[in-house]
């Protein structure tokens, strides 16, 4: 053998970490406990009334009828390139409402696809008027109205209410970013008229991450169907995908059963909660920091009626290394909380509420770190 | 709300599984109870120690040198879909060698990505030689040439010796699907001139489904910095995952980090046991199941020098109902094995005896069970 044995690893010994940065959060422990449960085969009965399961969940938290209704078998960002390879093809224009960091990344994945993509952009932190989007769908008539719901680089919540309607006005397909806003902020995909959706398992869900909810509408369905190009990007591709999770319950890929187990525990956690009374808990905790962040003299950076709940950006004061507040609050008392992305990068510290990890003595222990660490 | 809540979901109760189809198997305990940890920041330093590792162990497993050794966050089809997504451009030919299903669903990925596909073909369960090899490149002079090494679908064990020096002959990358084989049958990527590989978490290493090591040698490395075009494929593009694998460490998706402590866990049970003593128990139990199997009367598909220790293609004896026989080791003794996938759907079961389950009960538990069953 060519390549030497390593030394034995040793065993895995992890630091007790609070996660209250962008993702993930900590997991309910029934959820980890889901997840250490043994496989099971892809095609065995019990995995596919499981797979039945998670659809009508999903369906719940996401307020939607979409038949098409399932979780990606990746991260976040498949989910997100999963919408855009489905209905996009060669030369589809693509209209993007950029305000943050995935805004960017909506418009880079859009264009491998060979979209012709337009944006629309705001300020970081700043969200778009109807009036705004209206005027872009006037000017550039595309194909496609992809928006984040929750832009997780910002914290800004964007108004989706009556964007559906426009897009319908116009005959294109609304896409939405629900990574950081699925089962913390209100959603209502049907009512809005959300076409394609995507979202992670690590945030509001309160699932370890791995998974990435997606839901398809019969208007984005229609569009893949009458593609004149295959879907270049085949993991993907939901003609395959939607007979593995429908019938004829095809073999497409060997699914990750453990992490669906986890998801589908975090899933029932909310059922159990109720949907309202979970986006009731992540406001209240956001409140409640957004008041002692206040107390501290800190700033949010996005105004507060377009505020998420479950992601909190704060300005790094003056004179203050925003960098080494991360680094103590990590080493000091294993909390982790993130610094800007992209425009942001060293203005704004990141603070995440979301799922199990959004609760009052959370907020109340970073608070007190913070104090210390900002002395 | 729209829609009602559902009913609260049952507590997950699974059926007690033992795995010896095609995939998943099950688990070792203790890559279940890795994965039950809580997660942890993709961008925290101890999780940047643990990728660091697990790259270090994969490279063993695998015996190559290949700095770009990671795990995909996504199944092996994902992998699969890597290999060629970065390394092919349009108009690009690649030869693919098809003994199988798998050997098509290369075929079909890489026509998704504009390749000029040749095919070279053999009866489902038979391998190529490397005569055949060598006339294929030379008629098609392509610039990758894919191979499956375990074809999951025929149990066929394709030789790799030598391929790869006719490769560099003829100027083109070799990529090989090493699925069924990573972990339990011998792997030589570097000696064996390998430029592609990817293979699953959930066969030979014994971890549940959600992972694909992936592996790409500096030649291919080289074909990718090359491209005129950038990859389409945003999700599994190598050029932003080798920069959050290695430095500068750049954020690119959130990691599984509960599916990468299990993998960690897994590939450090093969460094205790050895990979050659683990290789030769997978050759073992195989013995002692083909030799069960000949005691039953029964016939395997695949000539045994050609015939993988992990996977193993039965003929369905002329008169037995095979979709009965699986669904009552199924009921009667919680036994999952395999059916025929694609032109030997009805003519095989598939057996696997991969990674913890690789283990003489279970050899011996299977025979009596079949023996009940056929009877």
């Amino acid at each position: 053998m060519t390549i030497p044995t390593p030394s034995q690893p040793q065993p895995l010994t992890l630091p007790p970490r609070l996660l209250l940065g962008p993702g993930p959060s900590n997991a309910n422990p029934r959820v980890l406990a889901a997840m250490s449960l043994p496989p099971i085969g892809h095609l065995d009965p019990f995995y596919l009334k499981m797979m039945d399961e998670i659809q009508s969940l999903l369906r719940y938290v996401w307020q939607t009828n979409n038949p098409l209704t399932i979780s990606v078998s990746g991260t976040g960002s498949a989910g997100m390139e999963a919408t855009l390879a489905n209905v996009v093809e060669p030369g589809d224009k693509v209209l993007v409402g950029v305000m943050g960091y995935f805004g960017h990344r909506l418009v880079d994945m859009a264009s491998r696809y060979g979209a012709q993509v337009h944006q629309l952009t705001k300020p970081w932190g700043q969200v778009f008027s109807l009036e705004e989007l209206k005027q872009g769908l006037e000017t550039h008539r595309p194909a496609v109205l992809a928006l984040v719901n929750a832009e997780t680089s910002t914290g800004a919540r964007q108004p989706l209410e009556g964007v559906g309607d426009l897009c319908r006005e116009y005959g294109c397909l609304l896409l939405v970013d629900t990574v950081t806003s699925l089962g913390g902020v209100p959603l209502y995909l049907d009512e809005w008229g959300v076409d394609l959706a995507y979202s992670c398992s690590q945030k509001g869900l309160g699932c370890p991450p791995g998974l990435s909810p997606f839901t398809m509408s019969p208007r984005a369905w229609e569009k893949l169907q009458n593609r004149k190009t295959p879907v270049s990007n085949w993991y993907l591709d939901m003609n395959l995908l939607s007979r593995y999770w429908g019938e004829p319950r095809t073999y497409h890929h060997t699914a990750p059963c453990n992490m669906n187990y986890g998801l589908r525990e975090a899933l029932s956690l909310i059922v159990e909660e109720g949907l309202e009374n979970c986006w009731q808990r992540h406001q209240k905790n956001a409140e409640l920091l957004w008041q002692g962040l206040e107390e501290l003299g800190l700033i949010c950076h996005v105004e507060k009626s377009f505020r998420l709940p479950t992601l909190t950006t704060v300005r790094i004061p003056e004179g203050v290394d925003g960098k080494a507040v991360i680094q103590r609050l990590l080493k000091d008392y294993h909390i982790e909380i993130g610094g800007g992305l992209g425009e942001l990068a060293g203005q704004v510290w990141r603070i995440g509420l979301m799922g199990y990890n959004s609760r009052p003595e959370n907020v109340l222990l970073l608070l007190e770190a913070l104090k210390k660490v900002l002395k």
